[in-house]
């Protein structure tokens, strides 16, 4: 079966695989939101009818969250299980986006073509290059050119909740040779990378308390405390002067980077000026003794992610608030337990709270850094299959992004996973505006044809 | 004229007078949200109708917000201007008001009957204290026993931007002998007080800003600054360790206390422990080397009012957003000059900005503190009057509050101001559950039936 066809086919369906990237785009699968759970089954739907039109005998699996959507494809030999995310970010502020979010359009930029709406890059974009590239394999061979099983989750952004579970009761069908994950990028917006190694994270959302009221700053304001200014004094110092993290025990299970991985990240060459220049900042702003790849891949973060209380609408209330929340995330690596993080920050926040001040924390969720083996032939044969279709050589990189799926592949189904995508830095995700570019769309579709032949062999 | 019928006649409209409240209550006249604009011109139409049925000449009168209400009365000697305001704090947080706080409904409770309600306390209830006393004057009298003019605004909670253009556009229609502001409370909701002292006020919105968009935190986190981080050191710096606040000059004009006043307030026992206990709490948390009254009467605070950035709804959202923001206010005392206070607090953000980082100031809103003269032969008519119609002998208090209204009628008009009211400290004023005790309804009404009466002598 040759390759060749395949990628003219690839080329050739691009209008219409287009057409079909948005319409997905337009179904507003917002997973963490529950006024769009129903848009999260019609994702699914969609999904599910896609691939039976390519021949998968494919499913919409329930959950006690969002569906997940599986489907197989037979082919000879090697038994790949690709993984993908059809939820969606929300989308405020909303007033900060150009067009609207779910209102998907094609857009010429100085950067090229790109396909603009939530969700363009992370990760319908991204799933569907996986699915384009099985269709052209599918009507230019009739089959594909290796056994292929999908699995697509509708929880990936509002922390799975179902995924392990799910995994655990279908670790047959879910079972094959090695799993591929599309969810992350280029290496500089142009590297084709496959990323051997992932933070992962524990999310803590917590409330403090002190007069049992919202009081009148006038009438308490100087003799009763301030919930706010408690909050602001427990979140400034969860960083010390030099950008270190001050809980307890945090950096006890955070290994340093090995010698070979310093030098061959130091071949990358990352150019962190134009990374932060992108986004208007010169400055890095971390630990003051790494150098920003560390920072980004290597070393573990906390993150306050949302905070809110008091009066925050127009105008102004002379509020002296009764209580104060925050959202916090940790970015963890090496073998940093979250349940260990997480208590240390619960021992952290309540060693700081004043005479009268209760503090709540919201159930917290985690998961382990990954760190992949490379030794699996796979991980060779993909890399030459991407150094094949992109101007540049791929590399094994870091991604400082948590993608919890690959600690659990290996972990509940004793699988190895590839995590390859075709993601850009200016891809805007999680943001308003965000976009993938028609490039990273068309030759991501191609680049899995070619793994797929090359995983064939 | 005898005052003992115009009391008996108070007695007797008390349930049509409570009526009249109830009606005011349900006009929702938020001033602060431009939604409900129409709302607070509905409720200064109200107050236009209410006063020519007894006997005023009133109308609205529009400014380039809110309209004031004025309204003018016969009667023989003395000249008095009070003063009300007809606009509400907004209700947020809504769930945790029992009831809609603009249905406003009668409560019997175990400390007697109270009126339910956003306003009932501040102030449409005191407001109409006043205009009932009037109301039982003239129908028992014919007239007034004093010249009566009445001016009812409707930005007082919302920074009262039209209230000195007003006030000095329409001088000579303002002007009289004494003015009397309804909107303070008895000491410890049992002594009926007339305060001699309020703190001045300045209002601060500013945003700090750091990369041009919302950022993930996994692709920045750890290399980029995050706002939320940079806003809460700065809240953390505003206080010390000991509770003193930490602008330069902040203490600059701040006078100390002087020995009469010391011995003064001594006198009347403060109860802070109750104070505190009303609302949950039990240790005094502001600067250390104070006494309670002190605290909230005679020294200057910094309270954050409100605090948002990133993700605050439901579930998680692992942004690192490129805006954080706050409301702060500080109450002055003594010579505290707003503008002097503004510069500093502005100079103390800017100077803690990282590299990166802009903040932006919203127009900054200042009064300056007031200190009542009670020279005027008034303040002892009127305290005399107050102790004949409560339980306990009425005193010389000073007001966390910041009433800038006291001080405009005597920097714009000339008139020395007596504050005096009824409302008590659990009121809840500016919080959920808002009420006023009947008893305060109707004593107060009844106090200032005897008031006017002093006033004539």
């Amino acid at each position: 079966m040759t390759l060749d066809a395949v990628l003219a086919k690839i080329d050739e369906n691009l209008p219409q695989a287009t057409d079909r990237l948005l319409d997905l785009l337009r179904i507003p699968s917002i997973s963490t939101d529950p006024a769009f759970a129903d848009d999260c089954d019609r994702a699914a739907d969609w999904l599910v009818e896609d691939l039976k039109t390519i021949g998968f005998s494919a499913s919409k699996r329930p959950t006690t969250g969002h569906p997940m959507v599986m489907g197989h494809a037979e082919g000879p030999g090697t038994h790949i299980l690709f993984y993908g995310h059809y939820d969606v970010q929300p989308v405020d502020p909303l007033d900060l986006w150009d067009s609207p979010p779910f209102e998907p359009a094609l857009e010429e930029t100085d950067k090229g073509m790109v396909i603009r709406g939530r969700g363009a890059s992370d990760d319908k974009g991204q799933l569907m290059t996986f699915v384009e590239a099985c269709r052209a394999w599918v009507q230019v061979h009739g089959v594909l050119p290796v056994k292929v099983s999908i699995f697509f989750e509708g929880e990936e952004e509002s922390g799975s909740p179902s995924l392990v579970p799910f995994m655990r009761q279908n670790a047959e069908e879910l079972g094959a040779d090695i799993a591929l994950i599309c969810d992350t990028g280029l290496f500089e917006s142009a590297v084709p990378a496959i990323t051997t190694q992932l933070r992962g994270m524990v999310t803590e959302e917590f409330s403090l308390r002190g007069a049992t009221r919202d009081l009148h700053s006038g009438m308490y304001g100087g003799l009763a405390g301030n919930p706010i200014h408690v909050l602001s004094s427990i979140i400034a110092g969860l960083h010390d002067e030099t950008g270190r993290i001050t809980l307890a025990g945090f950096y006890d299970d955070v290994p340093e980077l090995s010698d070979e991985m310093r030098s061959q990240w130091q071949r990358l060459a990352f150019d962190h000026a134009s990374y932060l220049g992108d986004v208007g900042l010169s400055v890095p702003a971390g630990e003051q003794d790494r150098t920003p790849l560390e920072m980004i891949w290597a070393r573990p973060t906390c993150e306050v992610n949302g905070i809110w209380g008091g009066y925050t609408g127009d105008g102004f209330k002379t509020v002296l608030p009764a209580e104060a929340h925050a959202k916090v995330s940790f970015r963890l690596v090496g073998q940093q337990d979250p349940d260990k993080i997480h208590q240390s920050f619960v021992d952290y926040v309540n060693a700081r709270l004043p005479a009268d001040f209760t503090a709540e924390f919201a159930p917290s969720r985690g998961a382990m850094a990954s760190q992949m083996s490379t030794k699996n032939p796979a991980f060779d044969a993909a890399r030459q299959a991407l150094t094949d279709e992109w101007p540049r050589p791929a590399a094994y990189v870091g991604c400082g992004g948590s993608i919890p799926i690959a600690g659990h592949f290996k972990a509940e189904l004793g699988m190895d996973a590839m995590l390859i995508g075709f993601g850009k830095d200016d891809d805007a995700i999680h943001s308003p505006n965000e976009k993938y570019d028609m490039e990273s769309f068309h030759k991501g579709t191609r680049s899995w044809a070619r793994i797929l032949a090359a995983l064939a062999k």
